[in-house]
């Protein structure tokens, strides 16, 4: 593909992007496709000789968009949203042109130094305290991860090896130290909430620890973690015989966007300071950006680190998780195989970053240019009216489902544009109503004009509504809203149900990331 | 930015990607900005109000591209290359505009199905062993991750639990094998040669094991390991406590593209049941595309693991890093979270692949399509000929450097289109010649003309030059060695030199991904 070529190509393309997105509501919004689809239709070697872009992108039009989920349509209600816009595919496009492996400062200055940038940017936006910068006295500062399943492992790793180094710390030799890491090391262990996103629990099983989940009770209306809860499974893993190193609390969870009581929680931070206390406030976080949510970043100064996934709710396009750190120095102890008497002042203080000590993966793209560029186009102005927007019609939908008290009783505190409610049954215990809402959920996904998710919390089978797409108006929100009552009404008037055979725990699985 | 303003911002876009790679020669290759350029350039903080794209485009123009270093340059002779090229653009397009997270097959099912297709096309082009093949008897498959790194520590994680339950597999009850799983876990050691890329190390400090690098010393030309080094290394570590449950092989060391032996290795193997054996073919492993090299994969179905990045060499941006396992069940027995009982075979046997059991991350990006763009553009035979052109202009190089053997010696085996050399020293032993060769590489880099690398093996500080890249042609390289001679004739003019103040460790860093 010579240069003309390959602008033809890339006009064409342009134009069936923007045709995909114009064109997206008419869809159906879940792929129809059946397992093993592709296979059937694409040949099972490469072709030998090269063949020209038009064969390419008609296959595209015919075997790919066929199998996607539409999950840029204003009818994908479910999950967390995946926003992405056009100058955030501008930016993709610009770093894939601009390639480079980026380990270092010197493979590309502009990467590093944009990243350092935009982050810093963020951090302000989103009124996080100032030991996020990376012009902060703690020496912190924010880093572009692939998903917040990355940052978790990442800072997760820096906890256990910051625990295990000062446990050690009166270690009498080198012979001495390692013996006391090696019989401890088995014993860590990670706690957080049962209502923590699954990317903790995975994140052990990376780092070689324990995982604890804390069984979260209901108060205030929905399933947040509290600072006395925290305290006294710490207080009984350490009884077991345990080593507490690390606990995750969240902004928003993921099955009913539960906010930790993070004022409690810091409290017990006080007590607990060899505990590294990251905030996951992947998808919620993003309404920091207005000023109404500002007052849930106070106290945060006394946790370690934060992550936002811009690639949710900040329309930038997978991937494009953003983790602040309040001391760096912990991820380079843990993570640099740079030799400490090699380490300089200019490195850790920001002089020169090496980005590479920040992350699991050696290389990385340059995906500042795509935050640069979302960030510019629509100004602080126009994330705040998309955030405003999708609350709003958030707030519509709320309002709709809380009119219809006869179907659907509201579950936990609707937040951050999700809606999480029950269908209710004629008659039946809880049961019922899990069984009734289960089919009202998969009658609705079935017909495939909107997706939403479901979940398990503490028994209840609920249904999630989700209002985070930049395309999403009140009229989507309407039309969902009807046609979860048309399901309802055509469930109920059937009658007498069979139960569902109820695979739960495997819907659970998934969600977000 | 509505559609038609994508479109005008696209168009002007693509010209300027264009005009980038038509015109990247004329560029100085390294960039020479200072650090902290940008921070002097752009604001604090984001703007409040959206700009125009024209404002951002500017920018790009005027600040992000002064501060690139331009490793799609065929005078980048350094690292190992990145290659990009156009249709691997188009694919990083349109996996921006279809974004979907991509944690299971329902998210889109044409991001796994393609997934799985594309990397049956690689491990047939590449001829590995059947196994790895996703329709084979063992349950192979391959997955794309993001870097080699992630891929390393992806099995070894899946090494190590495997490993621990084997160890586990007798305990009379759960508290049992707890406890036997807690008091080895800190005895456990990856063992790899000390010419294997960081990345194995790095891997260990995230999986929380020993790591232990084999001391290879030089043979047949080159540093490979054999297997009696590693025989012996293997018992050594038993010998002294410890659980050897994880070892990096590789063809096509950083340093100088050695290649470890395979078949003495896949000998010990047998005698090592529990030990997973990674092959490492990060560079190297795309001149498997030819068939000449293609008696590498023999016996390489005794190892358990391989992964080769396409976003070095193989005309696929970063990232693109493909690992194939022979089990893809110790992937999901380690990283999946879904209880056992859950599972089914469907999901274990591929009817539907749930690859975010295979790799680190929940969500992904929809990275088959670059990979299916790239191949079907150039076709085996365009793969092919692009290694055969890369190989033949690095023997061009290689000629030359020993058609002087009065100002340099080959130092190891030129191969994979890598030459690594010295320049010889008036008068003087292994130190002056270290020195000169230092001298004489940063006097090369400090011109920027060309960019190379170097490296420091078994005691000798030696220049490596790599011919990786897709624009590269003979008269490239010819000018390299012309500046080679000239720096070389110049320093040496000067005579007696001060010793440059060698920091070496340092310059090893970061080499390759």
């Amino acid at each position: 593909m010579d240069s003309s070529q390959f602008r033809a190509a890339a006009h064409a393309a342009i134009d069936q992007v923007i045709d995909y997105y114009e064109n997206i509501e008419s869809q159906r919004v879940v792929s129809a496709v059946q397992p093993g689809y592709l296979r059937e239709i694409i040949p099972t070697t490469a072709p030998e000789q090269g063949e020209p872009w038009n064969a390419i992108q008609n296959d595209i039009t015919e075997h790919i968009i066929p199998g996607l989920t539409h999950w840029q349509s204003p009818n994908f209600l479910a999950f967390f949203p995946a926003n992405s816009t056009y100058p955030g595919i501008l930016g993709e496009l610009y770093s894939a042109a601009f390639t480079s492996a980026n380990f270092n400062w010197l493979c590309s200055p502009a990467a590093t130094e944009l990243e350092t940038i935009v982050l810093d940017w963020l951090c302000k936006l989103l009124s996080l305290p100032a030991c996020y910068l990376s012009t902060s006295s703690s020496g912190g500062g924010g880093v572009i991860q692939g998903s917040a399943s990355e940052a978790i492992v990442t800072v997760m790793v820096a906890a256990r090896d910051r625990y295990l180094r000062r446990l050690a710390k009166d270690a009498k030799d080198d012979k001495e130290r390692e013996k006391i890491i090696d019989e401890k090391r088995g014993k860590l262990v990670a706690l957080c909430s049962d209502q923590s996103h699954s990317s903790t629990q995975k994140g052990c099983l990376i780092a070689g620890t324990k995982y604890r989940a804390i069984k979260v009770p209901r108060s205030s209306g929905n399933y947040g973690l509290t600072g006395a809860t925290l305290r006294a499974a710490l207080e009984a893993a350490k009884k077991d015989g345990l080593e507490p190193f690390y606990t995750t609390v969240t902004l928003g969870t993921t099955s009913t966007c539960a906010v930790d009581e993070f004022k409690e929680i810091a409290e017990v931070a006080r007590d607990w300071p060899e505990l590294w206390i990251h905030v996951d406030a992947a998808y919620a976080g993003a309404a920091l950006v207005r000023e109404e949510f500002q007052y849930l970043t106070e106290g945060m100064e006394r946790f370690d680190s934060f992550n936002m996934n811009m690639h949710k709710w900040l329309l930038t396009n997978f991937d494009c998780s953003c983790l602040f750190v309040k001391e760096r120095k912990h991820l380079l102890d843990a993570l640099s195989i740079t030799p400490s008497y090699l380490r300089n002042e200019f490195s850790e203080r920001g002089l020169v970053t090496d980005y590479r000590d920040w992350q699991i993966p050696l290389g990385r793209r340059f995906r500042a240019l795509k935050i640069w560029f979302v960030m510019r186009t629509y100004g602080a102005e126009g994330l705040r009216n998309h955030i405003g927007n999708c609350l709003e019609v958030g707030k519509v939908f709320e309002n709709l489902i809380r009119g219809r008290e006869d179907l659907f009783t509201v579950f936990t505190t609707p937040s951050f544009g999700l809606t999480v409610f029950t269908v209710n049954p004629i008659t039946g215990d809880q049961k019922a109503r899990n069984n009734l809402t289960k089919e009202v959920y998969e009658a609705v996904n079935a017909d495939g004009e909107i997706f939403i998710t479901s979940t398990i919390v503490d028994g209840t089978y609920a249904i999630r509504v989700v209002s985070g797409n930049p395309r999403i108006e009140r009229r989507h929100l309407e039309r969902a809203f009807e046609i979860l009552v048309e399901k309802t009404n055509e469930i109920k008037a059937k009658g007498a149900h069979t139960p569902p055979i109820v695979d739960m725990e495997n819907d659970l699985k998934g969600i977000s990331s």
